[in-house]
């Protein structure tokens, strides 16, 4: 399936922590950039995210704000 | 200031599309990935964002997905 | 690949309306529902979107409301 | 209230589990479709969201992705 | 109906931009607050949004991030 | 660093609410308005953000909604 979210980074998931339904996936991009996902709980078991896994982080360009000095 | 947004990549504006109302930047973070932004004209001309900027790609961890082979 | 969002809508392209940067996609799901998704432009060329094609509304849980009368 | 935004699907709630913040709610919109909605659990409380409940899934159409096998 | 969006301000319209999919609102909330809203045309049009307006800026609490100096 | 996001509303942070992964920060920006910001336990922590703190909300416009009556 190809998306309409433009922005696909490959990564490798560095860290996982899980709350009661939310949960935070750290994902290394490239040195040093780590992005933080917050995904549901659900996920995290159905994909079976786990520490080391190469993974992609999705995001809708909509979503991306810009910052400037 | 500080911001809660847990994302900040970053990087140089590659190229801006504008539009009447919305406009599209480009970001080259790290070879190979650009990462796109959605936001307004408006931001455009108030940061006065151009080509070859240094930027940052600001990313709310709420918006980040996870994908999986 | 398998995706951390939660709601993947099986549906038809019903119609498209294109800007300069952002493009209006209507989805239609089952009679009588219609889904409307602003993706860019970038990604209607892309991805060839057009009418009557099988396509999937994709939305992230975080991006849900719940109203109740 | 009229509301700009685009998406509201009539449903049944299917489930609701709640964390500490956050709680997941499932909406039936026909079958076989199911539809999470990520909402804090002081919603839940206030608009006392509860399994048979029939809600409404509203989402602004900027959240809306496209996908295409 | 009653939504779990957690943020609605009453404020007034004091402009709108509209593109050829998208549009800009300018709600004053107090002065001298102004929150900008972009939401399809669509919404302009069938909402009959106009400068004067008495309108709610609505915002799901997922989507609002902290700053501190 | 000035950002794209087009809506920052002073404010004080009037309670925080923390869970295992996601915390929830009400904002008081002016009688009688408050902001609810979900935002992850790990930004709460790094900002040191507690009752009183002057806190600017942060919310990029293609997230705000209008409601007409």
């Amino acid at each position: 399936m190809k998306m309409s979210a433009r922005n696909m980074i490959n990564g490798k998931v560095e860290g996982v922590k899980v709350g009661q339904v939310m949960a935070s996936v750290k994902i290394k991009i490239e040195s040093p950039n780590v992005i933080t996902a917050i995904i549901t709980k659900e996920s995290i078991d159905e994909l079976d995210i786990k520490e080391g896994d190469a993974v992609k982080a999705i995001i809708k360009s909509t979503e991306v704000m810009v910052g400037k000095e």
